[in-house]
């Protein structure tokens, strides 16, 4: 049995605790739920909290939120305790260390703590027993498969490289969806007339699939953290702040004021993206956005980079990501694909990890 | 630490030592070999055997293979142990039961003990705490990663699907590296004027890609067995004996005598394969030999299918696997691929096992 609070029950602690709920998995168990308003922990046997009736007893919780009493309570368990961080606040990352302290095991998809400060990183990784070189037994650990790929096993098939001494050379992805949904459908070989680009951006906004400002998508920063992550799992140093990042919105457009004065000059913009989109056409090669982490050349950063017909890459559909590691084993490569965003299957990543944990601590 | 004893040091088993030599895992210590002749055990404190001389010594050893003495060696071990099968043997995988029931876990890439009986099956099932529902703290486990795809992370993505209560519909995959390289090159639409498909399968012999009568691996019959053991695991009460498997080698040539008679009387069925390609082709789509896992529709087996261009399936290369999960929380499917056959990816998909259990057995 591990004992489990939750920060930040938005979209994805909600499914989180619906997933759990449907399988009545057993040996986890729910104790804590806090918001950045109210918090509810159980008992002093904690016991159970109800997985049907959470959020009229958080929302009717008279107990505003504080992270130290939360965390003192999950640590004051007799089972080993985990909290999921479900926020994408970099504060609350920044409390990963003092919770690994104090014996408590943190599942998160909030990428802050991985690809933030090397020394919060460095610091998370010296206290987590799945992480670092082992300080003895049952001590506490550190898992977060869901900040990259959500739920696809990108960030554990790549822990089993770096353990069985697997060496890997290069990690190549579309580690967004957004990405790959607007350059799926802008640079595609098969089809005729495509749309512009600005009317795939305003199309996949429209669908929600960007953020509310797309360049938030288009600048290249979240796929620069997930390098970063799967960077520092493979043995590098990596840091966002140094780490070579194309940015894809065009200069004059990186500093307008609005979203709304993006996406209106934006078509001003749109011959650019179909002159590269033709030179890549004319070499039988289609664009795609890609994340790389380049352990033997150190070319790692995020790119606008071509693809011929025939690779996986360029036949992606969808918003799906894809991950190719090569590595001595896999020359070749070893692939992973599939939907890389959304609560379902972000919460099942977490879910696996929580999983993960629960084996370890109790072997069975 | 973990105590290792390993049955059958061929291609793969010393692939294995290799591994762990090159790694100096220290969590993971070889304590006893043997073939099919001789064996090597350590002494009554488990020192490590070589792992540069171990060739040396055991075919120096002047003890007699006897799997008893070696497994009843491991099961006094006072720390937990692990007999790694390397063996492809009906008769070892037999044994696995008692090794459990003695507390000694079981990893292995042979398919005999995971596709064949049903009722042995069963039984490893309730013996080991991985797979059956918990026996209590500590028992024995039985993974068994690299029978199906070698190192792809195949059955352990299915394994947290089954666990997190994701309901599968179904597992497609090109499972066989065989018959992959062959269809690969024999039906694409790219390619002009493809080989016959006689010629194909010479060059495949040649190469070393198929089993050395290449009806083996035409029967489908290695698929049959992975399909048997995806289904398994996904709950499906899968028996070689019943699940329909679509036998490709044409029906005159399934009863000749020699391998060197089927080669020479192959060519008299071009005209056959070519005619199922060009029909394909001209609906814009190729053929691909793929064991299904229909969970939903009951539709299990092996078959020779269709998929259109755009399919990842389609624009396979090489030899590769590829296995496509579809799922309630991956609708549109979870992607793995990469070389599913060969003794470095088998024997990484073993060592990545054994980390498995020694973290759940030691928790760090």
């Amino acid at each position: 049995m591990v004992n489990i609070g939750i920060v930040g029950v938005g979209l994805v602690g909600s499914e989180l605790l619906a997933q759990l709920h449907a399988t009545s998995a057993k040996c986890l168990k729910i104790v804590g739920l806090t918001n950045s308003r109210n918090m509810v922990i159980s008992d002093t046997e904690y016991k159970p909290l109800s997985l049907t009736q959470w959020k009229q007893e958080l929302e009717g919780s008279n107990v505003a939120a504080d992270l130290g009493v939360f965390a003192k309570y999950l640590a004051d368990s007799p089972e080993h305790a985990v909290i999921v961080d479900c926020t994408a606040s970099d504060a609350v990352s920044q409390l990963y260390p003092a919770w690994l302290k104090a014996g408590v095991s943190v599942v998160t998809p909030n990428k802050k703590g991985f690809s933030g400060s090397l020394d919060l990183y460095k610091e998370i990784v010296s206290l987590a027993a799945n992480l670092g070189p082992s300080t003895g037994a049952k001590t506490p650990m550190a898992y977060h498969e869901s900040t990259v790929g959500a739920g696809l096993p990108v960030l554990s098939t790549l822990t089993d490289f770096v353990k069985t001494g697997d060496e890997i050379e290069k990690i190549e992805g579309i580690f967004s969806g957004t990405l790959s949904y607007l350059f799926n459908n802008f640079s595609s070989l098969s089809s005729t007339g495509s749309q512009s680009f600005s009317e795939n951006v305003k199309v996949a906004k429209e669908l929600g699939y960007t953020e509310p400002d797309p360049r938030d998508d288009l600048n290249g920063m979240d796929v620069a953290r997930k390098v970063t992550i799967c960077g520092r799992l493979a043995g590098l140093d990596l840091d966002l702040s140094t780490l070579p990042v194309e940015n894809i919105v065009p200069g004059p457009l990186q500093a307008v004021a609005s979203a709304d004065e993006f996406m209106a000059k934006l078509p001003e913009f749109d011959d650019h993206f179909s002159k590269l989109n033709e030179e890549a056409k004319k070499e039988g090669q289609v664009l795609r956005c890609v994340g790389l982490v380049d352990v033997k050349g150190g070319n790692s950063g995020v790119k606008l980079l071509k693809y011929p017909g025939s690779h996986p890459f360029a036949s992606l559909q969808g918003s799906d990501n894809i991950i190719k590691f090569t590595t001595k084993y896999f020359p070749n490569g070893l692939i992973i694909q599939g939907a890389g965003a959304g609560a379902a299957v972000t919460s099942y990543g977490i879910f696996s990890d929580l999983l993960k944990i629960q084996e370890r601590v109790e072997g069975f």
